[in-house]
């Protein structure tokens, strides 16, 4: 491995992590947060914690007792038991993008999401070998009733993917959904094996909201894991300054964590991380700027620090097409995302436009980025066939290579060649009409989605899943707010 | 500083390096490398080196003491001392692009080098912030005397920079007008200061050809430092394999430096590494893939193990247009360029199309890169202002931060705000016609230009070297080759 945690750049010198630390704990102990559910707030009372109004004082040793029993890492057990992943043990989870309310691809342009679209992300998901990770939520089917199209996406995420997955659960009710379909797609009993991801995010700053913590007490009921994950924006969420941030982010998510460690100690629990700039002539997040660079080296940082899996980084960007800016800023994210050590990716392929689209092309051209970064990461080969001493001697000095018995036996195995990236002349290619890389971007992901296969599911459990979707589809919508 | 060279990655294990040594110093003793150099061959033989016809067989002892007499720094003197700078000390120095025959930008396409292109180069290279060096031969005007337009370029780069620079000099006359050229600047006599770089690049596998060797002579003999640079693409002029490749640019580089130590000890050599992979499908460099990233990564490695400054990397790409791949393929390379702690970074700015093209877009695209990646070394502030717990205690839970006198304060300092990616919302990005990165891109170097600060030059210097040029465009044509 070329990259690894031990090596990836430490923006915090320990004083610094210490600050951090101090900081934060002065916010959850001085500053309080406010944690808009009651049963939460009782829980938290009882276990010590100052409640005042929706506000509570989260004192900084109850904080690191909670913080204690959270798990360093976490088996993610995967319909396709292949496919079960120890999360913090050394993997990365790539996923798809995740919560786009448009689809666009070249052919039919920028729309409103829909449940065919969602379809495709899952299947190019489970297809690029970079990826081996699902997320329900691909894009939103806007057009579909806000109350139960949330089962129809997590549908599609367990049909047509046998990968580890998110789940969609953006409130209680939605997290129980999520929860009993994997009950049914694991043979009808969980037991205290973990089968989903959930992430939610504090309304930052300082707040937990109803939505958020009865999501995460679904979840941590259920030994499912928590992303817990302060969506910050410096200037807008947090600080303008990158320290305050951090501080911020800290409070936050150990606050977060506290919360489900007292639902139920040891369930499992991220460090998640989104952090980034705001753009003050836009008042947009600016993704792929040097703050959301440090946010993930410093992220995972912090991570470390506090023993907990990491989630940040992704195939971020802001840019509105698959050009010069969001190759730039998706490359700068994912690379740092991978030198970050990171542990689990959201995001990774089709994020485009602040992630307000999933674009198809974008995804081909995140998937291209990702297999070199993953090639990188596999280092440099030194067997002695790999030295070629013998081949040169052969050639000697003015020896033509191209010619060389040695590059014909080896240059398919050792040489990457990538289906997306051309190196053709600019004469040639210009004559055929100077293609740039998002056309070829349209071919590339509906090669990738020509390779997709069936991961199948079993007919029995396929209609129950269906019938529990029924079900639910003709009861009254849950009320999923206090 | 985010990024050191101790937290470099590093490809090779100690064992691997010692392998790679092993197998360089057996290809010098064993193959040997054809020096098309009488005077050079005459002396490697003086200094105890077998030789037979063209062949030298360069022994291991001899190439190790020869080595240990070059400096692992050395000062490059500027025309303005206050861009004096010491190289391997610790300052990066970027320069533009140099060699491409075309120019291109927007307005008027793809065509020919030109003097006045040269000068626009050169100029951009002045006014951009993270560019600290010049490079002659920004791009080459081809409709020009091939004998003389060398002197136009060098010219160009002197008067219009006040930078350190690297000298054009493919050939030993060339490189000997370059230091003459130069000492006319330094005020008639360098005595043994350093005041430019050349490059030369080995005929790779194996070959030291008479030019590259002459100039080399040249530069040795006055105290420049050379850049020995093995031009390198895997499966064509070395081994497809990388392991094979870095033990070949071990022999070419070390055995180079060996040349020029043998002319002068203790004159200024680089490690250089051009490091690329080749496209079986159109035979052309693949830049900024896996093998590019190691090259760079090992490149780096191995120079510090020899204890000679390193030259790598650049904004290398193979597109032909500021597209994502143009974008993705610099990232990589740019990132690694830094990560690496490289020393001396040619064709960090405007190179596209395989180097074919010097592009003013891609110029404008890859200092922004550069911007990004600089901040991004200069890691995260920690002051108790960017802390900012004041201000939050202040704020509160749901406090809005976008309103805060500690943003007002702060965002534009802190916060980074690109001049060339976006931010805005795709309706009134699409009404307002949907520009993609390469027309901003169009904007942004005239707007670099139009910050450009002529540095002036003493007029009697100026005359002296228009009359050198005269003098030289009057006389016949040197005679480059043996």
């Amino acid at each position: 491995m070329l990259y690894t945690p031990e090596h990836a750049p430490r923006p915090l010198t320990e004083e610094n992590e210490a600050q951090v630390h101090e900081y934060a704990m002065r916010i959850c102990e001085e500053i309080g947060l406010d944690v808009l559910h009651q049963d939460a707030r009782k829980l938290l009372e009882e276990a010590g914690q100052k409640v005042d109004g929706d506000r509570v004082y989260f004192d900084r040793g109850f904080v690191m007792e909670q913080l204690a029993n959270a798990p360093h890492t976490f088996t993610l057990h995967a319909r396709n038991p292949q496919n079960t992943v120890e999360v913090g043990g050394g993997t990365t989870l790539w996923m798809g993008v995740g919560g786009p309310p448009f689809l666009s691809d070249l052919d039919e342009g920028r729309r409103a999401g829909t449940l065919e679209g969602h379809d495709t992300i899952i299947k190019l998901t489970q297809a690029a070998s970079p990826l081996n990770c699902a997320q329900a939520g691909a894009c939103e089917p806007t057009k579909m009733d806000v109350n139960t199209r949330h089962l129809d996406m997590e549908y599609s995420t367990l049909r047509w993917s046998d990968l580890p997955y998110t789940t969609y659960g953006t409130s209680g009710p939605k997290a129980r959904d999520g929860i009993e379909m994997a009950r049914i797609v694991h043979g009808g009993d969980l037991g205290d094996r973990t089968a989903l991801m959930g992430v939610v995010n504090s309304v930052s700053p300082l707040i937990w909201d109803f939505r958020m913590v009865d999501a995460m007490i679904a979840w941590a009921e259920s030994n499912q894991a928590t992303v817990v994950t302060p969506f910050l924006l410096g200037g807008a969420t947090a600080a303008v300054s990158v320290a305050g941030g951090l501080a911020q982010q800290v409070a936050e998510a150990l606050s977060g964590v506290a919360i489900a460690q007292t639902i139920r100690p040891g369930a499992p629990c991220l460090y998640g991380s989104f952090f980034q700039a705001t753009d003050m002539r836009s008042g947009a997040p600016a993704l792929g700027t040097p703050e959301s660079i440090f946010g993930v080296f410093a992220g995972a940082q912090l991570a470390r620090r506090y023993g907990l899996p990491f989630r940040g980084g992704g195939g971020l960007c802001s840019s509105n097409a698959v050009d010069a800016q969001a190759a730039a800023e998706s490359s700068f994210m994912l690379w740092a995302t991978m030198l970050a050590g990171t542990d689990v990716v959201l995001h990774a392929a089709g994020w485009l436009e602040g992630g307000l689209t999933a674009s198809l092309e974008k995804f081909a051209l995140d998937v291209e980025l990702l297999e070199q970064l993953q090639i990188q990461q596999e280092g440099i080969g030194f067997s002695e066939e790999e030295f070629a001493f013998d081949a040169l001697k052969e050639l000697g000095p003015g020896g033509l290579w191209l010619a060389a018995q040695h590059t014909m036996d080896h240059f398919r195995e050792w040489q990457y060649i990538s289906p997306l990236f051309i190196t053709q002349d600019f004469t040639t290619w210009s004559a055929a009409g100077g293609e740039e890389t998002a056309a070829r971007a349209n071919r590339r992901w509906k090669q990738l989605l020509d390779t997709y296969e069936d991961p199948g599911i079993d007919a029995d459990i396929d209609a129950e899943l269906i019938a529990y979707m029924d079900r639910r589809k003709s009861e009254p919508p849950p009320i999923e707010d206090d």
